[in-house]
């Protein structure tokens, strides 16, 4: 008898909009979906707000087999988070061929998207809404300092800008720049009243005028 | 009988190097008290690592007293930070009569002061480290506010920088600003390889810088 045609599986439930070769789905294909769900569901609400149930009604799974993949609603909210910064670092990586002022722009634009697409969820979490929890900070810091290496390899190209680079007040202004943008983000995501565009412009105006007072001051 | 002659409370435990005079506190009393306690413990280690056990022995009270007059380790927290917070707003406060610029020098001199006497307690907090709490991110936001409202109301007085007053781009790019002083504060509390006073000249260049920006973005 074909797996796919085998008994109805309890844990489905009768709501389940989800269909029976799912209960196929290998362990990584699993945890790909269930992250893919929580990305969804975390994106629009605060992580108190969110329950187990209210994820494995939505992945179309019993919370019991949702167990079996993340021990915990904090789990998979770490491992959605850590997708989540992964996919934030792709989105805003911009080929090297292109003129940095034009990465910077292209960089921070695709910044904003992605507040946008996560308003609640970036919001919260930059809030420290999800907590005490090493995991998250782990993220958050890894997260800065890809950014802040970014712009420190982009550097010697950044033309105009005599500076001795990687002092230490080099690197404490660039980790106050992604301070800027993000408390500037949290609350353009609360209150989008200002353009993209004109976010856009003050990010890049403040990552050039933290480079020249570091440059002067050096 | 006199008070003070009273029986030894057993409370007080047989190592406590408190006159016993300390029964007497009114309420008022014993909870600053154990808010200064707490705040010199809080400051030195991390919130994760204090115990309350270890806040009743530095104040000479058994941990039964202590649960008396605060529930729980969060709710002693909380008080000791709201403590904190306004006493960081007492220090960076200036006086009206001082030129802008000198104003902004002390300010934020007495700012990183500040960070430089809570240093564990401040890079633990600000990281999250106290976890998901809304009294804590109530009181952070509450001193962010303050801070954007100082730097609005003295803007009339900053000369050479015409700008439109109030505008969304203007708070946004303020609340970042803020983000930009915080962010640099806890890398150069981990790391205070920048002498303090190049760091109040970073800080003050970068305020002039978000001004300008936003003045000349309006």
């Amino acid at each position: 008898m074909p797996r796919s045609k085998g008994p109805r599986s309890a844990t489905t439930g009768g709501r389940a909009p989800v269909p029976r070769r799912r209960a196929r789905l290998d362990v990584e294909e699993r945890r790909a979906q269930l992250i893919e769900v929580a990305l969804t569901i975390f994106s629009g609400r605060a992580y108190d707000d969110v329950s187990i149930d209210d994820i494995a009604l939505a992945a179309g799974i019993s919370k019991g087999l949702l167990y079996h993949y993340y021990a915990s609603k904090r789990e998979l909210y770490v491992a959605a988070l850590e997708s989540a910064a992964q996919r934030l670092l792709e989105e805003t990586s911009t080929d090297t061929s292109v003129p940095p002022a034009l990465r910077v722009h292209l960089g921070l634009n695709a910044y904003l998207d992605f507040v946008e697409r996560h308003r609640v969820a970036f919001v919260a979490l930059m809030r420290g809404g999800i907590g005490s929890d090493h995991d998250v900070s782990r993220i958050l810091e890894q997260t800065r300092r890809t950014f802040v290496e970014r712009i420190v390899e982009d550097l010697p190209r950044v033309v105009d800008v005599p500076m001795a680079p990687l002092s230490p007040l080099l690197l404490v202004a660039l980790k106050g720049y992604i301070g800027f943008v993000e408390a500037a983000s949290i609350s353009w995501a609360e209150d989008s009243s200002v353009p993209k565009e004109r976010m856009v412009e003050l990010l890049a105006s403040m990552l050039l005028n933290t480079l020249a007072t570091t440059a002067r001051s050096s």
